[in-house]
């Protein structure tokens, strides 16, 4: 008996029944076999080998997916446990997971010391394992077999694990000698795994909770070519060089402090500049876009989170409450109900639609002390934000302005590679993990869909990662040395207008409630600062250099001349400093080169006399010499060409 | 025998022992006794009447002094409150204290009504009383006197604020036939109030607690010219057509929602252009003038400000903390803290002074729901804040540079009438109220005398009202119509950089505690756009109005030549609507002129043909045709006169 497969390119193929993925890439093609690393059937990823019994839909998964990735890193953990318990025997295993780039697994090593001397050991360990091609091998199990084997094995992790599991849905997997509790999916073979790295050693709290002892988490990274793995390097390499938290310390661009708080970064004078500057490029661009700015405060009530559904859910991600006047009120972790607020107040017709509400809104998250990172992940948000509230008539137009607003960015950034990440709901989650409008969600997310295609956006389409009341667009940027970013999340928003009452009085004379679009091109500043800081390695282009221009007296005779220079320069709107002391001026070009400042121009008895400035240009040496006012015009014109891309 | 009374021209002069204010002033001129309303004495306000033991230093108090103005709005409750005892015998009476315009007495009438309807009559009863000229009596009487005389009178009222007075202290008041618990002091007879007005009447909670009854308050208010009460009563008409809370309604400019909270307010798309605005000008302003921006979180953690002192002393006008992380957090009631974090990480050197911070930071200040009052008293204040680095040798030069800032925005505003209210501290609390450092209150009270003294400015100097940590200095001023608003606050502070470790290093290469001048010229947001609503009665000049330019298409045909124009203003950074509506251009213009509108542009066919516009100006009609172009070059230059002043 045939069953029929669908592919991805909505072609459907008869298999006979008890087939499996591994066989059907083989009749597709030997290459496609090859490289083929786990299957999602009906939407669910699955081991390559398991045998398909019905009509499904089916999506080979290779490295160049984000789940083929997942699925090989998962195996690569099982593999270092391998190598670590052939190493180490008697050692304890804890959980194992992938990450979004590479794995770790957490160890109990009984008292044995570890660390990152040990790495080559087990690197080589793990080559000498994979090259055995040894299969994954999937096994059903009762629960009473496993607590058996781990009762047996003394494993009181696993059996802890197991304990919260029930009987019918326990998988045992084997490669080689090494047999795991795990839900899988893994990749077929061991083979598959070319390039091994470990990374990193720490410690971590059994569960989280420090009241428990501490395991050996133990990170590292697989590929399946030894060049990816290269590069990889280079690459880590590379950004820790470009340690937004080095440089941005070394630049005076921001800093933390134990009386504020974790998370909570103070913006020195050199990152207001840049802050400065993004804000006046994103309301010069929302402006010509039609955005009007509100500003709304940093707190409301209780009953305004009610309304919104972020209360009780969201609740861990907020700060905890203030209470006062017999109520409770919240830091905003987000800026859509005050909008909403204001949205309602305005009254609008559909002649007054589309109606956009921007505002850079700082807003507060509650994240684990252990999460934050540097800029990257912190508990104060300034966003750019803004909602987008119009007719269904008018959404593809509005969302389509949006993208263009981005594509706009990423030139003027120099962002090149990029890839809208397009979440879906699930239709059999309706009414739970999604709100139940089976009819907006198709429309909508065809409309997202429609215009994703229409302007030859790349993205990708990720079923059942949805927001709860639409579509969602996670916008993913690679910085100049290649490391993957998430920056922005633009949401489609059906569902909340309705619950705040937000309504428009439609041509036909009845109200209606519009859609709701979220947006923050530039994320927040906090991220986007961080990913720039590495993206540019400090070295800020000229519109957001926080100097952009110092000047170098000779000799202290011309320090008059260099502040009559100065007070020109800030006249124009232009950031300049002047290295006033008394040092030999090859000294200061080489201090204001490490500085990374874009311009710098020596001053001296010629140069005062003339009017004129000795120009040089940060990394490329002498420009030559420009009347003043030329300086300032050419400074003007690149600043302009920056920004009008 | 003699005493010797010094005046505040430190002239000396010798009166008998036991001469009293009155006489000293008939002394100097007959005119200067006729308006003298109370003395202070060593820097405590006195009766005039009261005998003077001792050499003194004495200052005559009239109608032009605050202390002055207070006595006798004080004296003018006790006049009301005769006349009302006269009115409705038996009724009792809480506390009737002088207001910052006019008095109140809280009533508990027994039952009786009192409504506005009352007001004339009170008014003509308290008018006749004053003309009887009834001295106010003062008698130092003891607790159980005093208790038996309201006990006898079955005033609970009063037996409950004797309870709280310790014997030796008290004393009554008598004028005419009414009597009071007062501490006083008082006019010297009521033929000084000659115009007299009630304005409101109200319910109070006894000791403003809503477990308790109701009593009725009722404000008044009082002159000693007939003829300021005529201007008063005009401004206060004038005043309530320029309410900001129906003006800034009107003209979408702020709005309140109930789930987000009182005196929060939501600044609407025409509120936030009037800030971004008045942002642009400060930090233009400031730019100039050579401050740094930065940007800090809105909260920080409890020990942040048991350093800075604001806890415990001032955490009645905190929101309450959030607790997290076993810490608790603060939303900030003042940017200082976090400035002065900046400030240390920057580690500067005396070359690097003075280093001025700049943030238009929100803060966060608790006030009793009671007291919050439209923009004017508000729980969340976006502040033009800076703080100002300096040594001791740069403050003169620093503080005179904020002061000529202020007379700068004072320009561009209109603002013709202000003073600057200087406080000091007072010897005598040195170490209780005020940081125990005579010199420096010295040094910095000096120099700030001398700075208003050499600019010109308008100020009076009151004792004992400085900041704990050095002097300080209140913007008074007052708006077109003459009503007076507190806009700012300048601070010297030579404590609190100390408390937080602040230093730099001298050119002796010593490390040494900076200076710190806190100011905000433009207040906050919220209270000063108040003002300007008031201030302008909405009438906002065209480089802050939240529209600058309607275009009136003469019918639908020009729609789209309107559209192209409006392009051109957008492109140009001018804020242009467009009247698209199928109306009669008289009614469009009619509305244009309501909305209040700088510019009305008409367009129609030849306009269109000829790339021109006809303008008319709000309030003064057609002012002839001009090329697109020339109107924008016109905006343009208008904008950049009003604020180059």
């Amino acid at each position: 008996m045939n069953i029929k497969i669908t592919l991805p390119d909505n072609s459907v193929r008869d298999y006979p029944k008890g087939t499996n993925a591994m066989d059907i890439a083989k009749s597709i093609s030997e290459g496609l076999a090859r490289n083929v690393l786990a299957a999602k059937i009906n939407g669910e990823v699955r081991d390559l080998m398991r045998a398909i019994d019905s009509d499904s839909t089916l999506q080979l998964l290779t490295w160049k997916d984000d789940e083929g990735k997942n699925t090989m890193w998962h195996s690569s953990a099982h593999l270092m446990a391998e190598a670590l318990e052939a190493s180490f025997p008697g050692i304890k295993f804890w959980v194992g997971p992938a990450l979004s780039n590479g794995f770790y697994y957490d160890v109990d090593f009984g008292g044995r010391s570890f660390s990152s001397e040990d790495f080559k050991m087990i690197e080589d360990k793990m080559t000498e394992l994979a090259k055995q091609n040894n299969p994954y091998i999937r096994k059903e199990i009762t629960k009473s077999e496993a607590t058996a084997y781990f009762t047996e094995k003394q494993d009181q992790y696993k059996l802890d694990l197991l304990s919260n599991l029930e009987d019918g849905t326990i998988t045992f997997y084997t490669q080689g000698n090494f047999t795991d509790l795990c839900r899988g999916p893994h990749i077929p073979n061991t083979g598959v795994i070319k390039a091994i790295k470990l990374l990193n050693v720490a410690g971590a709290y059994w569960k989280n909770d420090s009241n428990n002892p501490q395991l050996t988490r133990i990170y590292g990274i697989t590929f399946p070519k030894k060049q990816e793995l290269d590069e990889y390097i280079v690459m880590i390499e590379e950004a820790k060089k470009r340690d937004h938290r080095k440089i941005g310390k070394e630049m005076g661009i921001f800093t933390f402090d134990d009386d504020v708080g974790p998370g909570l970064p103070l913006w020195m004078p050199n990152g207001a500049v840049i802050i400065e500057e993004l804000e006046r490029l994103a309301k010069k661009t929302e402006l010509m876009a039609g955005y009007k700015r509100v500003r709304t405060p940093h707190i409301a009530k209780e009953s305004m989170y009610l309304t919104s559904g972020h209360l009780p859910y969201y609740a861990d991600s907020m700060f905890p409450p203030m209470e006062f006047d017999g109520e409770r009120y919240y830091l905003k972790a987000m800026n859509c109900p005050h909008h909403h607020k204001i949205f309602k107040e305005l009254n609008p017709s559909y002649r007054d639609l589309p109606i956009r509400l921007a505002e850079y809104g700082t807003c507060y998250r509650y994240e684990q002390s252990g999460e934050l990172f540097g800029l990257m992940r912190v508990r104060c948000l300034q966003m750019n934000d803004a909602h987008i509230y119009c007719s269904k008539d008018q959404f593809a137009q509005e969302f389509n302005a949006v993208n263009d607003m981005y594509l706009k960015y990423f030139k003027i950034f120099g962002i090149e590679k990029y890839v809208m990440r397009f979440s879906t709901h699930s239709p059999d989650k309706l009414g739970k993990k999604y709100v139940n409008e089976p009819e907006l969600w198709k429309e909508t997310e065809d409309m997202v869909r429609q215009v994703l295609i229409d302007s030859n956006i790349p993205y990708v389409e990720v079923a059942d990662e949805g927001a709860f009341y639409g579509p969602k667009i996670d916008v993913q940027v690679w910085s100049a040395i290649g490391r993957e970013f998430t920056l922005a999340t633009n949401q489609v928003d059906f569902a909340v207008p309705g619950r705040f009452g937000l309504t428009f009085r439609n041509a036909n004379n009845e109200m209606e409630t519009p859609i709701c679009i979220h947006r923050a091109p530039l994320g927040t500043h906090e991220r986007f600062i961080g990913f720039l800081i590495e993206h540019y390695a400090g070295n800020f282009p000229l519109w957001l250099a926080p100097h952009q221009v110092t000047i170098l007296p000779i000799s202290e005779k011309y320090n008059d001349y260099a502040k009559n220079v100065l007070q020109q320069l800030i006249n124009s709107d232009i950031r300049g400093t002047i290295d006033h002391r008394d040092e030999k001026i090859g000294k200061k070009i080489r201090e204001a080169e490490i500085k990374k400042i874009p311009y710098m121009l020596i001053v001296g008895e010629k140069e005062a006399e003339e009017g004129t400035v000795s120009v040089r240009l940060h990394g490329q040496g002498d420009q030559g010499s420009l009347k003043i006012e030329e300086f300032i015009s050419k400074v003007q014109r690149e600043v302009k060409s920056m920004l009008e891309v």
